[in-house]
């Protein structure tokens, strides 16, 4: 099983804090060994970051601890192949553009039988893990819609994660640089910040962090991971069977399944 | 203008040394210091990095340097804007997915009038640059034709340059991952090298490399840059308007211009 982690705010929020903790479970704390991921939206762009050596002997993921990148919206995975060999085409996030968005897609499960998930061919996989067949899939259906529409997004993906579910484990986050999609079949919790910014600690390394000194009071956001990152007593699980959408770093959409709203 | 960078190889070849040296023009030895990207392909797929620090300030360019990646074929770019801000979104390379493979795409030059180039709307551009709006374009192109077939690959890109250079400076590099096509419209040179290897000189940063140390006897690869990286002997200039396929680290194609080739 993988570890996901995503961000969603309403100003850019410096990320080296969370990812220093997160990345410690990239072959420390768990097994999580198999390389890893980072993918950034910033005011400018979007850009991402991949590296098959586990985080925690990686360079390039302790630079990203230093750098401390500001982002609109993150989204990290470390990575424990299931499907699919230690590759860096194997290694998520994986993004593709699709009418001037740049979409990103991380997923922690597995799912037996992806295969036979009928790709229109407008996007095709470059590697061969079940997540990025996912992702194409998951595409063909959102390129019959309009992706403006948040609500509409949410409850597809709703449906999407309902059938993907029933094929096995299936976390996911998915942007398009605007929103910040999920779906939970087993396992995703997620924190909003706002003011008033305490001083919060890493579960991953014990790293404390003043979010006064660095938040001004406008700011907004919201963290979603695989297990909680900090010892803030604001965590919420999601339920199995849950989508959710981010905006400007505050939940916009929740699609709840029917078993639970009935 | 901008400073391009490829590379070409039959088995992986560390990147560090060429990398080490070309970065000093990102804002040292040259005006190059809007954002640098580099991509790699790599025998388990691709990745890249992109930056909008100059090259000479940026940790990560730094660690590119030191992490010495190996691969099949490298594109570098090291950015001074013309058309479009400083912005991750204007970074080269620009890549997209199209049938199963990696394109990747770097350009040196500035086109008037580059936005009447028509698309189809399959490949939009994410930022503003003209570069990627005439990636999206040479893909149109590209869809329309079996990529597989080099030479018809290499004469089409030579058609498309040809009707590009009649805008402005027109430099290109673009690979799918097996073959690295360039055009040049005024200034790109070559180098191939294979055994007997030996030590050669940076010309930028003066740093010596022993080859021999570091490549076996069978190992061909073709270096291209903007202006030649060391002081060996058999950097070649290429022709304006001529077009070349290198594959496995040796030039397989070349379009020369009808008026030279008359």
């Amino acid at each position: 099983m993988c570890e996901l982690l995503g961000m969603s705010a309403n100003q850019p929020v410096n990320t080296g804090f969370s990812w220093r903790g997160f990345k410690q479970r990239g072959g420390c704390d768990g097994p999580h060994c198999d390389g890893f991921g980072i993918g950034f939206y910033r005011r400018d762009g979007y850009h991402d970051f991949h590296d098959v050596r586990a985080a925690i002997d990686s360079p390039l993921a302790e630079l990203l601890g230093q750098d401390d990148i500001a982002a609109l919206i993150m989204m990290g995975h470390l990575r424990h192949a299931n499907e699919g060999g230690v590759e860096i085409q194997n290694t998520y996030p994986f993004t593709r553009e699709m009418e001037g968005r740049h979409w990103c897609y991380t997923m922690q499960g597995q799912l037996e039988g992806f295969e036979a998930l009928k790709l229109s061919g407008r996007f095709t996989p470059l590697g061969s893990t079940d997540g990025e067949h996912v992702f194409c899939w998951l595409l063909d259906q959102l390129a019959q819609q309009d992706c403006d529409d948040v609500s509409a997004t949410c409850e597809l993906l709703a449906q999407c994660g309902d059938q993907l579910a029933q094929m096995g484990v299936f976390n996911m986050m998915l942007s398009d640089g605007r929103v910040l999609y999920t779906y939970c079949s087993k396992k995703m919790c997620w924190l909003t910040r706002r003011a008033p910014f305490g001083t919060v600690t890493s579960l991953d390394n014990g790293e404390h962090i003043d979010l006064a000194s660095r938040c001004d009071s406008a700011t907004v956001y919201t963290l979603l991971a695989t297990n909680p990152l900090t010892n803030e007593s604001g965590w919420q699980d999601m339920h199995p069977g849950e989508a959710m959408a981010f905006c400007d770093g505050e939940q916009c959409d929740v699609i709840t399944p029917q078993a639970m709203s009935a």
